[in-house]
């Protein structure tokens, strides 16, 4: 009946060859321990991803992995620090087995290896419900230099790394609510939406050039609306020069409603930002090699606007999307 | 239809006032931010709890935050940590609604101020799933201070904290396998299951004290095999030795099957340790206020046993509790 390995079997075997990192006592320990990194502040986020809600029950164990472990990866990027390791706290249903786990493990290891951290600590335990993984991320800033959300002012500029939407494209194609046109663009989509990439290097160059930063998770909107509001300022977004993907305007075409469908579409992992200077903006993008794109401008006032091509404001009936 | 507040709702009303310390921004970022704590390391630690698996689905929603929070603490009491922060990963599932919520989040309000901590950034989440919470615990330690699982040696003595025993005997009570003689019995071992009390000032009067220690969890037993693993060490206990409370031995009875059972009950949460030194333990028990007892050794060999008052050892068919 041993369809998977036992709790201690699972952290021997399975996961304690992801804790490269000698702070994480190969998980022998109860805890890690990281000692004081001189002139740095550590910063520390959480987020919990669960079946049918974050990820799909379909979706490829090593996907999921990478997707829980990026979205973490994507919050510290956002706050200009540089990823150091994370702890992993898994609830499996009984219908999960050993070849689940390891694909599950082979996902994390791969990304492991591309962002150059290690699994510090982390607690497995059964669930009667669906999969659920929580993950709290660790990362080290110069001291005082994390990038906040409310230090946007009136006159800056707004940005956005990459490309808007995608997540949400791909997404759609998964529910059926759409079908692309070839199968390159489907992959494309699909991979976005399931295995994000955080902009760590882009979040890094931002340190010394960002007045406020956040990454787009709940959609574009929202989350702007989430710096309007804590840097007390009005935040205004040309949806004309919202940048999207040739994958997803041949999804949902150039229509007006296809623009808000990607202004308000979760998923997207890019970082938004503003900043005074754009000139510093290009460079730090040159560096990191991400593409970046001015979206609009700080006012005074409170709130965000979505404003077409004319000039004239969008009405938004749900500014994004809520995984609550 | 709302029968619970947004997600923002949430976070700005229930959540932010639990956010007490600067690093935490009032919960209005994306991350916290510690800066270093010169000639300190900082351990950190994770554990999830999980409705019908580690507390009972009718649990008052303030005794399932405290003991999120106090699992969580109890691993870094065993480590020799002072507690700082902890960060909070909950997914609701429909039912639960805003009565259920305050009480809950007075629940960790309570233990913050008991325990001088702060909550430090979180994730709110819906499931379709039962209750699921997901805490990872902060604290510091002086460098090179925290006490480990290896550090076992032949000859050292093994200690254990408070009595053992009493949170299996709770959770007896409440599943209905055992009926208390009377109301307070009933309460003193539901209390201890419920709402168990982290070492922490025993932990930190132990950091050149303890050669190895951990948290018993699991089982008495299981737990100090873990030690006697990493440490390459045999660990023999004298069953007799066990500290019982008399509710629990009111409750259990004292055979032989009794004491097995309170050696291999979960949910104690006292803190196993071994020492080379009997007179320093009894000194930092008397600084910490709690009692501790001499249970047994530390031989050369693998291993754990459990002997009877005769020497001889006791078989001991399922060492521990498991949540997995």
């Amino acid at each position: 009946m041993a369809k998977r390995p036992s709790e201690f079997t699972l952290i021997a075997q399975v996961f304690a060859p992801l804790a490269t990192a000698p702070e994480a006592f190969g998980l022998l320990d109860d805890a890690a321990v990281l000692p004081p990194r001189p002139g740095h502040d550590l910063v520390v986020t959480t987020d919990a991803l669960v079946e049918g809600v974050h990820f799909l029950a379909g979706d490829p164990p090593d996907t999921i992995a990478k997707k829980a472990l990026r979205v973490n990866l994507s919050d510290l990027a956002a706050k200009g620090a540089e990823a150091a390791g994370y702890l992993l706290a898994l609830s499996l249903p009984e219908h999960i087995d050993d070849a689940w786990i390891k694909t599950f493990a082979r996902g994390l290891g791969e990304d492991q290896m591309a962002f150059g951290i290690s699994l510090l600590g982390g607690d497995t335990t059964a669930t009667p419900g669906p999969l659920t993984l929580a993950i709290t991320a660790l990362g080290y800033v110069p001291e005082g230099k994390m990038i906040h959300r409310g230090g946007a002012k009136a006159g800056d500029c707004v940005f956005v790394s990459g490309t808007i939407g995608d997540g949400g494209g791909g997404l759609a194609i998964l529910n059926r609510e759409n079908a692309p046109a070839n199968a390159q663009e489907r992959e494309e989509l699909i991979r976005r939406y399931r295995v994000p990439t955080p902009r760590l290097t882009l979040g890094r160059a931002l340190r010394n050039v960002a007045t406020a930063a956040l990454d787009v998770s709940d959609g574009l909107i929202a989350d702007l609306a989430h710096i309007a509001e804590v840097s007390c300022v009005r935040i205004v977004i040309e949806a004309g020069r919202m940048p999207r993907s040739p994958a997803l305007r041949a999804l949902w075409g150039d229509s007006l409603g296809a623009l808000v469908r990607a202004a308000t579409s979760g998923d997207d992992y890019e970082i938004a930002f503003t900043a005074q200077s754009e000139n510093s903006v290009v460079e730090a993008a040159k560096h990191a090699g991400v593409a970046v794109t001015r979206i609009g401008r700080v006012e005074t006032g409170s709130g965000i606007a979505l404003l077409d091509s004319r000039g004239c404001q969008i009405g938004v009936p749900r500014p994004g999307f809520t995984h609550f």
